[in-house]
């Protein structure tokens, strides 16, 4: 299908067990783009918008996003997708919740702060790795925005 | 997995054989939710916000839309997204874009106008079926937004 190689997948979430099964399972569907581990919104903020740890990155690549919502600290993934989906230019990297809540208030709200999608993570860890394995499959067929390319 | 038999699936195409084959893909991988094909652009604005023809719809349901971008007249895919995702009500109605257009510029502006996810259409008519399958897989595993409620 498209896939396309170049995108960078940023995995969000303070549980790095999840993010290892995320990882396999994104590579055991075939998909093998650049997977990068952030472990808090301030990083996952940071990363996106080229500030603090991540001021020297190239901020010209094409990012996907999948964003966990409870997370420590004072920036959840609600707020990463607001500020994230504010920005004229950084609005186009789609964001991919995964999250165990399935409250249909925070479903909602996500939406309406323009997230792409919201999978409901498994506890089970069988059905986790079956929903990732179809996110993976979906990913293989979707075409994401090119190039981040700044304002002159 | 968590597919939500109350979703109602918007066809909007007007090539009544591409409806067909979203329609029989979609069954074919469980997808047995209620579709309701519309041949035009106006005709799917006409349906989500209850004018014209569809003025005595009950407007309560849960939607997700298919949306063709390439379609005769003054209303296009494009114009049938941003007027969705421009109304507070409406705009976290979840809109995959399916269209056999690849132009980086059109996937970007789709984005940037808030598509949740763009899915070119393959023109082989068994790559279009694979990528429909996959499509069913990941929308069986998503959460949508639950009922629109007019605002008192």
């Amino acid at each position: 299908m498209n896939v396309n190689h170049a995108i960078e997948i940023l995995v969000v979430d303070d549980d790095e067990g999840h993010i290892e099964l995320v990882r396999r399972s994104l590579l055991q569907n075939g998909i093998t783009n650049r997977i990068t581990p952030l472990n808090s919104g301030q990083a996952a903020l940071d990363y996106v918008f080229c500030r603090g740890d991540y001021q020297d990155r190239n901020g010209n690549g094409n990012l996907l996003m999948l964003l966990d919502i409870n997370m420590p600290g004072a920036m959840d993934g609600v707020e990463v997708l607001r500020q994230i989906k504010s920005d004229p230019e950084k609005k186009k990297i789609p964001i991919i919740m995964l999250t165990t809540t399935d409250d249909p208030r925070e479903v909602d709200r996500c939406y309406r702060l323009g997230c792409n999608v919201y999978v409901t993570k498994p506890v089970e860890p069988l059905r986790f790795i079956e929903a990732i394995r179809r996110l993976g499959l979906f990913i293989s067929v979707v075409n994401l925005p090119s190039e981040d390319r700044p304002t002159p």
